[in-house]
C-alpha cells in the first residue's frame, strides 16, 4: 500500500487530551478525534468526592477509541480551600462571581502534567475543554490565560529548546455556549449519557439537578433543544 | 508595643519557597529568610531514587526556621523518561547538552503547585532556586521561561482576576555561578553539610563524587575557595 502525504499526516497526528468526565472535555475529545488525532487522554484523581467522575472519563475514553487513557493521582487537598475536595457544603441555586468550588491553580497543574506527557510522547498538541462563555468564573478558563500558558510551555521543554516541537494548546470550545457545545458533540455522535456533571450526586450516582454544574447542564440541553439524557434524583 | 510601618511590612511578608534539599534551593531559602520572608517550603516526592534528598529538605527547613514545610507526592514516573526516576544508569564524568536526568516539565509542575499553595495562603511571592549559569541545560531554568510562567500565573488565579495579589517568581540565583551561590549562602550562615546533591549515593547516603551533580558541586566549592563539607564515597 502506498501512503499519500495527507495520509502520512493523519498517521502521525497525536494529541494529549485532558478528560474529566464532564460534557466539555468529552466534547473536546470528540472534536480532536473528528480532526484525525490519535488521542492520549489524561484524567486526574484529585480527591473528588465521587468516583463517578473518574468512571465517566474511562467510559468516554473507551467509547471514543483513544490510544491510551491514564489517571494521575494528585493531592490538591494538601492545600485545602475548595468545596470540590473539602467538606464544605456545595451551594445550590446559582452563585455570583467565582464559586467556592474553585480548586486553586487547577488548570495550571492539569496543563503542566499534560505538557510533561506531551514531551515524553514527543507530541505538540494538547486539547483542553475550557470555555469562557458558561465558564462559572474560573480565571484559568479565559483565552488570555491559555495563550500565556502556551507561550510559557514553548519555553519550558527540551523539544522547544531544540526547536523540534511547537506546543499548541487547543481550546475548541472556548467561545461556545453550553448549548453550542452540546449541539457540536451531538453532531459528532457523542453519547452524553456517558458524561457526568453533578457536584453532589446521590449514592446511586444520580445527579442532584440543583448545583451550579447541574443547572448549567440543564440550561445547555434546553437551549440546544436536545433531550437531556441525565437521570436526575 | 507600637509597630512601625516597616515592622508591619516585615510581619506580613510571606513566601512559598520550592526546596529540594540541594545547594541551590537551600540558598534561595536562606536569601528569602534574610529578606524577612516568613517561608512556607514545598518539597516534592516524585519517586526520587533516594529518600536522602527529602530528608535533607526537611533538615534545611528546620535549620532555617520556616513557618511550615510540606511534602507533596507526585507520580512523574507515570510518564517515564528520566534517569532520576527510571532505572536508566546515571551518567558519570560530565555530559554535553541536556542530560538524561531531565524530568519532563518538572519546574512547570513544581511552580504550578507553588502557585496553588500561594493562592490558598493569599501570598504573591514564590522563590525558586533556578540558575541559568551552571544550569545543566534544563530549559525551564532560563530567565525567559520564568518570566513567561510569572505572566501566565498572573492570569491564572482568583486573586489576580480580583486584582488583589500580584504573583512574583523570585529567582535570586538565576545569574550566579555555583561558586557565587555557595559564597552567598556561606555569608548568610547556611550549613551546606545539610544539603545533598548526588544523583547516585551509596547505601550510607554518601555522594558518588562522579555524577554531573557531584561534579558541579565540587567545582563550585573549589571556585568559591570554601571547603566542601560533603562526605564522598
Amino acid at each position: 500500500m502506498c501512503y499519500t502525504k495527507s495520509m502520512m499526516e493523519q498517521i502521525s497526528k497525536h494529541a494529549v487530551v485532558l478528560l474529566s468526565g464532564g460534557i466539555d472535555s468529552a466534547t473536546a475529545l470528540a472534536i480532536a478525534r473528528s480532526q484525525g488525532y490519535h488521542c492520549h487522554t489524561l484524567t486526574f484523581d484529585y480527591g473528588q468526592r465521587h468516583r463517578i467522575e473518574l468512571e465517566a472519563a474511562q467510559h468516554i475514553a473507551q467509547y471514543l477509541g483513544v490510544e491510551e487513557h491514564r489517571v494521575i493521582r494528585l493531592d490538591l487537598r494538601a492545600f485545602g480551600h475548595s468545596a470540590l475536595t473539602d467538606d464544605i457544603e456545595v451551594p445550590k441555586g446559582g452563585t455570583v462571581g467565582i464559586p467556592v468550588t474553585y480548586v486553586p491553580a487547577r488548570n495550571t497543574i492539569f496543563l503542566a502534567y499534560a505538557l510533561a506527557w506531551a514531551e515524553v510522547l514527543e507530541v505538540g498538541d494538547i486539547f483542553i475543554g475550557v470555555n469562557a462563555v458558561d465558564y462559572s468564573g474560573y480565571p484559568d478558563c479565559r483565552p488570555e490565560y491559555i495563550l500565556a500558558f502556551e507561550r510559557m510551555a514553548n519555553l519550558a521543554t527540551k523539544a522547544s529548546v531544540e526547536d523540534k516541537i511547537s506546543i499548541h494548546i487547543h481550546t475548541p470550545l472556548i467561545h461556545l455556549t453550553k448549548a453550542e457545545i452540546i449541539q457540536e458533540g451531538t453532531v459528532l455522535g457523542l453519547d452524553y449519557s456517558l458524561t457526568h456533571s453533578c457536584y453532589d450526586p446521590d449514592e446511586k450516582g444520580r445527579a442532584c439537578g440543583q448545583c451550579d454544574s447541574c443547572l448549567l447542564r440543564k440550561k445547555g440541553f434546553a437551549e440546544a433543544s436536545i433531550a437531556d439524557p441525565t437521570p436526575y434524583q
